[in-house]
């Protein structure tokens, strides 16, 4: 897309963005990420021991659901992972105190759109408990089991009593089926609402593992926040749960970046209510294995589907890093040449600069050899032993930077270590959609 | 500047750019930084024992200078920082190699625009000793006194020949009054040449430190690349230049962000010619402390010079950090404010969005407390103690970035450690330099 165009239909997106960011104004559908994929939001069964519902609670937005409740049933163990940021919001700093805790009764999990309770100061954490509190009265579940995650608006007081006051409808309007409600609701400025969904089959029975998720369409004053809940029925003991959520967030939401900024109130919780199949109890079975597969397939794609709604983006990548020292330096290149604002900005405008993408290997700390390394687009050979290839042609690489998936493969030539890491392009919708003015 | 204003005015450049970048095109000059200072290139005084040089040598660009070379007395010392980067271009493996050499024979430095000579595979170094081979047998200096520099396309073979082909041409123009020629020569994307000088008197002689500085201005396929050349006629001994050079770098040319980027050709030299004023033989003297507060000077302006010449800026940054566990931390959380494409876009939309702040802070991985921050925009108060300040009013942290110089200071409120970077705004201009296309 040449500039001209492009800014035009930008410029289109953000005027959608700025009406869809509810000032008062009944909500209008913004057009939608050009990366969605043409599925739309998946069919995705219901995973037993898991009801969901949404309400209109208008915190910030009007006339549209931004409120989601997950209601799992006794049995169930939950693991999360979160920002590392030094300036956690509130109800981040609460799921932290809570999710040590290995009581199997029923719990909640409750998510608000619009404001996103950070930096409120002594306020925030009395917001989080106010809420939690209530729903443990309404649904009948200690104050421990309830979790909670706000986005949106940062430095605002949360008007939880919007929240609370819509607990009786949310707990009238619990299934099993409204996974896709649950997902709409936690949009902010997400262009579109995202699922997916895994099931395996073992000793007979189908264990499925549904997620949803939110991010990393940001529109100012909004922080720009990466959600996911992942929800499966599978009798999962605690602390394995742990460290496959911990691995698996490493592999799929920890390698997914639009800007390289960091949220204060990023949130990954995934529930198992041990329901179906067997039990799981140790890293090392056939049954572990098989169903962290599936889970990390859930997760991988949750985290591509949020850089598919990148602000602005116009394409995918796909960035291999091969050959490295080891996995950390791996991802370490990986992640410099996906936040490098040059290579992304070249990828935006359909130009096979490998060259920005030996100065980013170059600045990313890990160990490297500019004549070791070699770099691919797709297929083409482009650059080998610290020179570009004998068989590259200019063209090859402008043909094939046209197409709106680009997977670049960077092989380090030292070791064995990999990664794979994912992000967009940097384009004027970046822009445009972050300067906007904020009042 | 409204988006509409700014995306014409931003379009123009670009398009003056796309003509600067010299495709066998006479050169045009492009429109200039609206942060460029109002006085331009300052009226520089001679340094004792430097004489510079420049010419059309056409290694990339046609009908412009392109090579510049300044010949230093015997009796010279050189110090110098070179880019960290792990893909360091072939003139930066040279002028590493031969930087620790003490000898004070007469010595040069020549450096060209257009083409980087970065992975260039072994091609690289036989460029650069054919350069610094026929230099010094040009102008009867050691080869190892001979220093080169070069910034431009990366990836390509640098046409040795066509500089080499000039010496008698760089000879014969050298005088000590041209130090704008020879900025002017080694701009690639750079919309003004930039100079900066201080002067000091000592034992009732007045010793001169001026300086010349590209960068990071970046058009594809040009690498965005910092240089600075910096000549004095003070007696400091070789070793105690190196420790000033090294400090001076680290608070003015590695407190310099444009875009996060970090170029494979970064070079910094700073040649001594032992003309005038006292012996610095030790850093802690009076002469050395007066010598070295103005080295600073000069390194700083030619440093906050680069940020005003940001592709596509409109504003100046400066972000000061207070308070942090030590200077560190510090210019970490600083680099981590001045380099979010979120804090940065606001700052392009003249939005007081101090969230992103709080934000860029807690990502950081400096020591913060969220409720220890507070944050200033110039005098204005905005926010402490974890939430915004009661006397802060919207318009006024609005009208304030309506400026083109803004100051954001925060203060960690955890110790003492304090540090100062200075950035751009992230603009439509950004990413129309960088989004355009290579071929």
């Amino acid at each position: 897309m040449r500039p001209g165009k492009a800014q035009r239909a930008l410029r289109r997106r953000v005027m959608n963005l700025k009406r869809e960011a509810g000032r008062n104004k009944a909500a209008e559908k913004p057009s939608v990420s050009p990366l969605m994929p043409a599925g739309g939001f998946p069919a995705v069964p219901p995973v037993q021991g898991v009801r969901y519902a949404s309400v209109e609670a208008g915190v910030r937005y009007k006339g549209r659901p931004d409120v989601m409740l997950a209601e799992l049933a006794p049995g169930s163990v939950i693991s999360g992972v979160f920002t590392r940021s030094a300036t956690r919001a509130a109800p981040v700093l609460d799921c932290e105190a809570k999710i040590g805790d290995s009581s199997e009764t029923a719990a909640a999990i409750i998510v608000n759109a619009g404001n996103a309770n950070a930096f409120t100061g002594t306020n925030g954490l009395d917001a989080v408990g106010a809420v939690t509190g209530a729903v443990a009265k309404a649904f009948g579940v200690p104050e421990a089991r309830v979790f909670s995650a706000s986005t949106g608006v940062i430095g605002e007081p949360l008007a939880h009593d919007r929240i609370t006051a819509k607990l009786d409808e949310l707990n009238s309007g619990l299934a099993p089926d409204r996974i896709r409600d649950a997902a709409e609701a936690i949009r902010t400025t997400d262009t579109f609402a995202k699922g997916a969904f895994s099931q395996v089959t073992m000793d007979g029975e189908t264990i499925t593992i549904a997620g949803i998720a939110k991010g990393s369409g940001m529109i100012a004053p909004d922080m720009a926040t990466m959600l996911g809940f992942i929800f499966t029925d599978a009798k999962v003991a605690k602390p394995v749960l742990d460290d496959m959520v911990r691995d698996a967030a490493d592999q799929t939401f920890n390698c997914a970046t639009v800007d390289g900024d960091t949220s204060t109130s990023d949130t990954v919780l995934v529930a198992a209510t041990h329901q179906m199949g067997p039990d799981i109890d140790a890293v090392d079975t056939v049954e572990a294995k098989l169903f962290s597969a599936a889970l990390l397939d859930v997760m991988r794609e949750l985290a591509q589907l949020i850089v598919r709604d990148g602000e602005g983006a116009t394409k995918f990548v796909t960035v291999q890093v091969t050959g490295a020292a080891n996995d950390v330096d791996a991802k370490t290149a990986g992640l410099a040449i996906a936040n490098s604002p040059l290579v992304k900005t070249a990828i935006a405008g359909e130009d096979p600069n490998w060259g920005r993408i030996v100065m980013a290997v170059g600045k990313s700390g890990a160990e490297a050899d500019r004549d070791l390394l070699t770099i691919r687009f797709g297929s083409i050979l482009v650059a080998e032993r610290g020179w570009v290839s004998e068989t590259y042609k200019e063209e090859d690489g402008a043909s094939y930077m046209r197409g709106d998936e680009i997977e670049i493969t960077v092989d380090l030539g030292i070791g064995d270590g990999t990664a794979t890491v994912w992000t967009c392009d940097l384009t004027h919708g970046y822009i445009s959609i972050n300067a906007d003015y904020r009042s």
